[in-house]
């Protein structure tokens, strides 16, 4: 097989370094945002040139490097600054923002590329023996401060970049489970199951750019995750290579021997070892698949109709709805339509203005898609077209499905879009129980709302429904403002924190689907207790005594609030603005 | 609510005291037995009286039962006899054998009934400060050593009985979610949810003497896990307490807050702490169910048929596949059939004989269940009988299903009526991947039987598959013999340990539901590797440092064969005698 061309994303925000989301063929977009931010003039704020950046010196651990120098061919190792650059940060605000201005205070002295678990056993071992720190590395799309490369005790650091490590081992095509690297991209990893007739079933926004194995340690939730499961639901068997040695577990459905060793290599952010292989539970790929887009009078009608389908047992692969935020946002997205388009979309909006009496600042967007063999596909379009017309539900046909399929993977893009004109985004997301949604969602909203007029500019908020479970689903929600010059982190992270506490207030969890990294430590006490934490740091000091993987992430240190960098002297500025 | 009256099991054997296990409406069983084992003539062999029995004497911990004693109201604490006796073990075969023979080498101290977290909390927090054991107790089913009071170091024990917390505190019947004590039993637990018109929809063998707490903290399986999960796939949310604190979980249906402590908690088997409240995941009540029997040509067309079932999402909710050997012992189980129906019977027979070509000594009965609302019910009776006629299946009709429905909780039973009867029976179940299903059966088989002739005595082997995944399914394997008296424990341990050194030569797990306890003790590192078992020590010496909490579970000693009860002297004998 052709060897994989890995292609790291741009060190200074979302996707591959040629490619820049553009507003030509989307005339509204920016006019919207402007009107609803508030933004008299326009401002262009770029991030710096690479060559502006300057980076931490290297720091010198030589016993570790000779041993690494050893163990490694040379195309294995790598201290370029390109390489130190993209490897110092995964795509948080927090990330953007120091990057865009050119503040690189801590990269990785060192990247490795292993291409094997020997690889990946000696440079461990070599880290535990030296005191080095080690970071692995998938895709670099964490959003949530995972791949922060600082030591409290000031070691080296190496970046484990896992890319090399990118194959499908072996697809047992009648048990449905395939052997896997952790270091695939998912369009390399879809690719080689497809020529074995299967699919993994996992397509999270970040597909493009992140890996299996990153996946896996962060908990990920695919779009389709209503038809599959959270990749956590997919996990068979795993080997993870720890300070410790290599935890192995086998590769069999189900088993009762005793805590789950498999659920702790889970979401554990690298902070006990390194995933080297998985073995995932696959599925036949299907014969028919189909996107619609669906138009609700609002958005608990439309919550009510989801929460209906899912009573039932006739969920569709994906349906994401969109609050009317979110709503009037896609429709800025929109190419402007031409000649009969237009005249047909005018007078559909006609028809459900006056006959179906729709108030457009209250409708709601949702994408459905239908897959599977020929009954399944038609039952579930008839049985959830059924409920969705109950609920009030408007069909809009293939057309804003299609949309949706086309651009679902550009939405991160949005974000340095707006970094590059004097606005910030950003996104926090959380479940509920379905009883508890209405709920959180409008206290969210509205406490989001909140925190962004505090620091003086106006807001944007949205939100959208894509996990959705028996019991409950996810609140994905959206905002953006303007950024006050100077002042963007502690603007931002007033803003997030508002957001967080009110999951907390209010009956939800820190992350859906995001994990805890750096960005979410003010919260992991409240959210699994402070003996939940402390279950999690035996773990680590058991498994990983010298502390050298991943510091920092999931397990707090004394001040969470303080060193996230918040004090009540920034949140009280703030709150006198009110 | 009336007080709910909590009836603890004979001590001797399964079920309640009064209920004794009879073949008078069986009058195959017998010498079908007897027949299969080679059993020349009856040997009566009764388990002693209660009166014979000695218990060791209560050992010495003031300090800690005046802290109790203040802590608790008296009718909290008990040290009787019977009480002792009863929670001196679970109902593992050797616990069987040793009670059977008046052979209580250690037994709790005492004997506390905590009826609220508050109880729990300052028993653990005076067992932790003043050095004592304490073994949670559910409803003392466990058949892998899980309740052994055994502490290397000989201190005080107590057996912490959760009996008194059984209520559902609360349902929620939009979000189907239900908080429940974990001290409640299966038929009390239902009764309160159904109230509710809700169930859980765990229905394991042990289901009317085993707790909701005891089956989490072993990842029980009921009978109808393949429409409702295995038991983790249920629990939403718990508390639980430990010796550093209590353990509390978000109720939230998903999320990624790093490594999942839900699921540290979960298959614990009373290591780590108490659990004291579970928030589950519940289901509104269905409004058709129906059993049913069919016959299959073999086995591998039985699994066939399943496999398929599960490839094209059309499972029934049960489907429960003996193979030739339970099929024969089911056959025996029955009550004689008189006039018409011994006719159509016999018509029956002529016909699957003569017209399909049974053979008889291959042909396997499976048990199906269907349920849901009209349309599921019956399009899953539709779907998956049109799959088990194209793999040879025949139609018994609800005739075969109602015995089933009405027997279902009777197998344990079953042990007992062997053990008075100079005959030996014990169980050990695993799971595996499709593509290995049949292999590990066969092989499996092979071995148990080989190892039985090895003790010198007729084999009677069979087995059953009842919970089956996308990735593959659970076998449950059954064996008696002629007990060796004298000999019985090293001889049952010799065939046990054939069972088990087959699932992990063969790619199956040390038990797919009756946890690890003591009995597996031997295969723990294989299973979950050695490094898997250190993450589960760091769990342990993080969380209760003073292990207090029921010692020498899951975490092998240094010669857990030995410690076991079976040497190489031991082993050797019996391979010779082959």
């Amino acid at each position: 097989m052709a060897e994989y061309q890995v292609r790291h994303m741009k060190w200074w925000g979302w996707g591959d370094e040629e490619v820049t989301f553009s507003d030509v063929d989307k005339p509204k977009l920016w006019p919207y945002l402007r009107g609803e931010l508030g933004l008299d003039e326009d401002c262009i704020t770029p991030p710096v040139s690479f060559e502006e950046i300057k980076l931490p010196p290297v720091k010198v651990n030589e016993p570790f490097v000779s041993v690494l120098k050893t163990a490694l061919q040379d195309d294995q190792l790598s201290a370029g600054k390109k390489d130190r650059l993209i490897h110092s940060a995964g795509k948080a605000f927090r990330d953007l923002l120091r990057l865009r201005n050119g503040q690189v205070d801590s990269a990785p002295d060192l990247i490795v590329y292993p291409s094997s678990e020997d690889d990946v056993v000696a440079i461990i071992k070599a880290a535990n023996q030296h005191n080095a720190v080690v970071i692995p590395f998938g895709g670099g799309t964490n959003i949530a401060g995972c791949l922060e490369p600082k030591d409290r005790d000031g070691r080296f650091i190496v970046s484990m970049d896992m890319c090399r490590m990118n194959r499908v081992l072996n697809v047992d095509k009648k048990s449905l489970v395939a052997r896997i690297q952790p270091g695939v991209y998912g369009p390399h990893m879809e690719e080689q199951l497809e020529a074995e007739g299967v699919t993994l079933g996992h397509f999270p926004d970040s597909f493009v750019h992140s890996t299996l194995g990153g996946w896996v340690a962060t908990r990920s939730a695919g779009m389709q995750s209503d038809k599959y499961g959270k990749i956590e639901d997919m996990v068979i068997a795993l080997r993870m290579v720890t300070p410790s040695g290599t935890i192995v577990t086998r590769t069999v459905p189900n088993t009762s021997n005793g805590i789950d060793v498999r659920s702790l290599c889970i979401g554990s952010e690298g902070i006990l070892g390194v995933i080297t292989e998985l073995t995932m539970q696959v599925h036949r790929l299907p014969e028919f698949k189909m996107f619609e887009g669906w138009l609700f009078p609002d958005f608990e009608k439309g919550v009510r109709a989801i929460h209906e389908c899912m009573r039932l047992g006739v969920m569709p692969v994906i349906t994401r709805l969109n609050d009317p935020g979110k709503t009037a946002l896609s429709a800025a997205f929109k190419k402007p339509d031409s000649g009969l388009k237009a005249t047909i979309g005018g007078l559909m909006k006609w028809y459900l203005r006056s006959v179906k009496g729709f108030d457009f600042s209250q409708s709601c967007m949702m994408t459905t898609a239908y897959e599977g063999d020929y009954d399944t596909f038609h039952m579930q379009r008839r049985e959830s077209a059924y409920i969705f017309r109950k609920h009030g539900g408007v069909c809009l046909g293939e057309g804003p499905g299609k949309s949706f399929q086309e651009a679902k993977y550009d939405f991160p893009h949005v974000r340095d879009y707006l970094m590059d004109r004097g606005v910030m985004g950003d996104v926090s997301e959380t479940s509920t129980t379905w009883d508890n949604l209405l709920n959180l969602y409008t206290k969210t909203l509205a406490n989001i709302d909140r925190a962004i007029r505090d620091t003086g500019v106006d807001p944007w908020v949205g939100c959208h429904i894509s996990h959705n479970y028996h019991t409950g689903a996810s609140l994905y929600f959206t905002f953006g403002c303007r950024k006050i010059e100077g002042k963007e982190l502690e603007q931002y992270l007033y803003i997030k924190k508002a957001a967080e506490d009110s999951f907390m207030q209010n009956g939800g969890t820190l992350s859906h689907h995001h994990a805890v990294g750096t960005e979410h430590l003010p919260w992991i006490e409240e959210d699994i207790s402070p003996v939940g934490v402390k279950a999690v740091e035996s773990l680590k000091s058991g498994l990983d005594p010298k502390g050298v993987m991943n510091p920092g992430k999931i397990i707090p240190g004394p001040n969470p609030l303080q060193e996230w960098g918040l004090n009540n002297e920034v949140i009280k500025s703030f709150e006198r603005a009110d």
